[in-house]
């Protein structure tokens, strides 16, 4: 097992990275503040993992409730967040009662905003089972849901006590979502840490045959990075804008189709794309850059090209990006590979061309 | 006008108290971080106040968005909350947009957790129009909706940048929501304050009476002493617990009769008579202080007793007080007049009696 810490002052929290943690009661019972917990998780995960996590920490005299949602990014929602109200409240959990997020991003993301506004605020605990969540959405704090008209529209900070990643879960992900994984992994690579880049680019087919030293080193590199990231600028200030590498652009294209078509990390690969084009449109980055970069996101079987929407859909949908300031889009660029910056005052002919590129029907 | 701070570091905030405030947007702008804000209200006060607050920031050169809630406690829930949402995201509001919350507790509460949530927080500002509202609810950072289970279950804790309480907007309010507002003006008496209980006993017909300076004087002690308990407690680990006087019992009542049907305020009266019962039970308050916030609450025009729940229903209801741990209520009981403390461990039959001589069908 290897240990990273967000350091947060007195909110500070380790990331345990490893095999077999998930039955470890002893790893989680130290972080409850009394001895009762509501596990939140998927119908799918729960087939896999609820009881793995549930049993050892009955039998560590901890009563846990059981909490199971429906499946998918188009669950993220009002109606499923008040499922976990409405079981928080019959089951009579406190204010000490401790939320665990088990399953992939939709669960940590849900599970966490239901602890930042269950009766004002209460403990919860990241137990990732996605690479994707092992590797980004579970670290940081960063909880929400979608809204009709724009992802992670309606969210908090909220940050976990514990962080909890079993490499092990990763056996049973499809092979959809563990290249989604991917391209968060990449992502870190081409904002702030070259050699990781090149890493990745030397190991990505042991991670797509999920090689548990490779996806270990991938998954501890990753956390490393966004946990300095985080601790810089916990409520994105500042430097933390540059992890939305990608993501304006892939928003815009799991709002655009339905929430649920495209796994986010898939959207992000192609967002990546198009944020990578529009560097090159700008000079920063070399033709070869741009291959290189889709090169890389091909072998980690993910898309290169966005959803066929309008581009006048896409920029009205990218206009309710987060970082919209004064009606002003900011995006995260690459001036060159292994670094990012956040780039307002871009004209739109240029966003357009940049789309256009990556987007055939656009 | 008078000014008083919450001392809460980079997050401190002004409280202004005076006349003719709601026109002044140069007590405004000051505090928006674009020229872009939304007003939320209800329909109510819509009518009343919501053309004096937007008039004159339009003509500062602020864009303004009305958001009219319809009116009262029963609309404090999710569908009213996603109204805003809705609202927000449709006219394009930004994480610098600033939220104006103008009206009562429940448009308050309402909209803080609506700017807590909003893009995972945005500003906003109290424009509190109702007696409770400024003297209490606007001032601590504290919101929320309620749930068909529980009061005020789901919130946040989002300090607002200003507190602008204009009292000629007391000059509109029902004669009942007045005296709604007077319960929790008693409350700062009997829990912290003697000289101020004091002060109330010889000025509640001034107040009743709306005089203009008795109203200033009272809201402005009110929020000294709500603002002292604030800074030293915002998170409510400890004192601020006790500023609840009244809201475990009140909350049941609230939530047992359905939202909307008391005014919290009322309820908070009734909730304040039991806990003094339950005071008394204990040995600590003698009969002639019972009798003497009975009065006072009485000479205010507010309850004594407490809705014809039975006294199982009460229980059952206020199990899901947010300041129970372990399963164990915790009371707030005042030891004498002028303080209060939280107490837990009070044998059921005892609150069944404290119940009983305050709810004759108990």
């Amino acid at each position: 097992m290897e240990t990273l810490t967000v350091a947060l002052g007195e909110r500070s929290y380790p990331i345990h990275v490893g095999r077999g943690l998930l039955r470890n009661a002893d790893l989680i019972t130290p972080h409850l503040r009394q001895a009762k917990a509501a596990i939140v998780t998927n119908s799918t995960v729960a087939d896999f993992y609820l009881q793995s996590v549930a049993e050892p920490l009955r039998g560590a005299g901890v009563e846990v409730i059981e909490i199971i949602l429906p499946d998918g990014e188009e669950f993220k929602d009002w109606p499923t967040l008040n499922l976990i109200f409405d079981a928080l409240l019959q089951r009579r959990c406190e204010r000490s009662t401790t939320l665990i997020a088990l399953g992939g991003g939709v669960v940590g993301d849900i599970t966490g905003f239901a602890a930042a506004c269950y009766q004002r605020g209460v403990p919860f605990l990241q137990v990732p089972t996605s690479l994707l969540a092992q590797v980004d959405s579970s670290v940081g704090g960063k909880t929400a849901i979608n809204h009709p008209l724009g992802k992670n529209m309606l969210g908090a900070f909220h940050q976990p006590v514990m962080v909890l990643a079993d490499t092990d879960t990763l056996a049973t992900l499809p092979d959809r979502q563990l290249s989604a994984g991917l391209a968060e992994v990449i992502k870190y690579g081409l904002i702030r840490d070259l050699p990781f880049l090149e890493w990745i680019e030397r190991n990505v087919e042991r991670l797509l045959a999920r090689d548990a030293s490779a996806l270990a080193e991938a998954i501890c590199r990753s956390c490393a990075n966004k946990a300095e990231v985080v601790a810089a600028d916990e409520r994105e200030s500042g430097e933390r804008a540059l992890l939305n590498l990608g993501h304006t652009f892939g928003h815009a294209i799991e709002t655009g189709v339905g929430y649920g078509q495209w796994l986010h990390g898939e959207a992000v690969a192609a967002g990546i794309m198009m944020a990578v084009e529009l560097s090159a449109l700008l000079g920063w980055l070399a033709s070869e850059d741009v291959e290189r970069v889709e090169r890389l996101l091909l072998r980690a079987e993910l898309p290169v090209h966005g959803a066929p929407l309008t581009v006048d859909r896409y920029l009205e949908l990218m206009q309710h990006d987060k970082k919209v300031e004064d009606g002003q889009l900011r995006l995260v660029l690459v001036p060159k590979l292994g670094t990012a910056r956040l780039v307002s005052g871009i004209r739109r002919a240029m966003i357009e061309q940049a789309i256009r590129r990556r987007c055939t029907n656009a």
